[in-house]
């Protein structure tokens, strides 16, 4: 191992890097499974249609992987549109008519996929992490509406719950894209006047769609789930709009004017660890209570919810938002 | 980037990793230095004399990067021997007299060297962070001295000050092999019916001397400070003790019957992440109380405290022993 003086580059050698024997056998047999390989390749800026192909393939994926998991779970689906979105509205059975706790679940999928049925399973597969009443937001994404209008779609939504909802009684989180987006509605609902909701849970959040962060580079052949950089879907969605911007990567925001207590999650082979990392860094400077939770051996999104080390962060979630309701 | 089916090792390229430019100046300069090079070959286990040799070479190198720091802090040093232990007891300058706090101070240097002076430079470096009278464990260590010597040496200390303090007026912690002592002496003073300290404060703690963890592969080269395994000095240390007994490698602890609240800490390029990362699940899974801070692009030891990045660790460390202690 060498650094250049010039550009202090390390240099680190190829390496073979076995499977941790201490995982649970269903973490181990995820990581042994090969990688994912390279994202498609992406579709130029401007060819919808390539776009719109990809993400209808790699929606089918995302469903055919998630469909068993979602159908375990004992709740009622009901479509809606709020705000002129559609929006899953995922109540578990048992809940009390009464209960006013929603958690607002922002869906992941790099900004450009993850919506329609695949939002639903993802909603549905967060329940076991919150218990409660569920709205997943069926946001708009490019090609054809990037950025502002998925963010747009989100503060609406949380704009309409505060009509009929104590802000105490709302918690907002996501996954990947999704903490992104979560992280972003709760900056931009502030600087509109909005009040904050009772905490946000990001998991693996891309709250830095610049890419600057260390393990862009230290877990890149690592994380078998996020084989190659973002960067041509973060351009689609930011629509020439500035990447550092604090609504696009919300890791730049000023938390000092407000943000709500936090979770954060990653996993050591996570392409996002750096973005969870100095999320948390970043709010615990601004004196935010922020809490950080790694998975050991994990890539990003953990071990496809499959293994105990996943129910363990589920666990670990219901017990700080049961910890943050107002109730 | 490929798997083989027969051990699941994943084969990771050769990798040109940069600076994150985002880090302070300061941090950035310590990771642009050239790393420091292999280890010194270790000498054979029963060399005792090139062991003492290395030792005193080594120790020379931390006291040279530590001494300034050291002599930075406004405290007075009283060499005491306690239980036969030689201890210095550190008062920061303005203490009250009846302030009844200690922060029992298990040095590092992988359980071979850090004694002595360096044992004292640590002790002072360790007062930001702590505020309170340190008690600094100048305890035995191999060759001459091995596994159990270095831990009856740690316990029989927090056994001399719990004969006059309340134990919620105590707080152990340590760094590297410190952070394994500091837990390990946790675990047997439990055993032997002592009561639990106040909170525990492990930073990048080696609390897995089987070095187990996924980030002896994953950041093997990407640390700049641990540049290689530590096994050799971890046999001479455990002395044909098993290395997975918990109190050598205290990650193995069963955390159910009980331990402190604790504060983890680890960087992103460190060898010891996954110790850090795997204590606080084990820690959490046992239901204790435990958080985890982890410093983006920072290798074992973080930026050899002189960067903004160590002082806002070391505020995190403060706000922690402030909110544990009794009064």
């Amino acid at each position: 191992m060498t650094v250049d003086d010039a550009t202090a580059v390390r240099h680190v050698p190829a390496r073979d890097v076995p499977v941790p024997a201490h995982l649970s056998p269903e973490a181990q047999a995820m990581l042994s499974l090969p990688p994912l390989g390279d994202a498609p390749a992406s579709p130029a800026l401007d060819d919808k249609a390539g776009w719109r192909a990809r993400t209808a393939a790699q929606n089918e994926m995302v469903l055919a992987a998630m469909a068993r998991r979602a159908a375990k779970i004992d709740a009622d689906v009901e479509d809606r549109e709020i705000a002129g979105v559609p929006v899953f509205v995922i109540v578990p059975r048992g809940t009390p008519a009464d209960d006013p706790r929603v958690f607002l679940d922002i869906h992941g999928g790099a900004l450009v996929m993850g919506n329609g049925e695949c939002c639903r399973a993802m909603g549905l597969t967060s329940i076991p992490r919150t218990g409660v009443t569920t709205w997943a937001v069926d946001y708009r994404m490019p090609p054809d509406d990037p950025y502002p209008a998925p963010l747009d779609d989100c503060v609406a939504v949380y704009r309409a719950l505060l009509e009929d909802h104590d802000p105490r009684d709302v918690i907002v989180g996501g996954s990947s894209a999704g903490g992104n987006l979560a992280a972003a509605l709760i900056l931009r609902a502030r600087d509109e006047g909005l009040p904050l909701p009772a905490a946000a849970v990001l998991l693996t959040p891309e709250v830095d769609l610049t890419e600057s962060g260390d393990s862009f580079h230290t877990n890149m052949g690592l994380d078998s789930v996020l084989t190659s950089s973002l960067m041509a879907t973060n351009l689609l969605y930011a629509d020439g709009h500035d990447l550092a911007d604090p609504y696009l990567s919300p890791l730049f925001g000023d938390f000092t004017k407000g943000f709500p207590p936090t979770f954060l999650q990653a996993g050591t082979r996570d392409l996002f660890l750096s973005n969870a990392v100095r999320m948390h860094r970043a709010l615990r400077a601004a004196g935010i209570e922020a809490e950080l939770h790694v998975l050991e051996g994990a890539p990003h999104g953990g071990f496809f919810g499959t293994a105990p080390e996943d129910d363990e962060l589920d666990r670990e979630v219901r017990r700080f938002v049961d910890g943050h309701w107002r109730t």
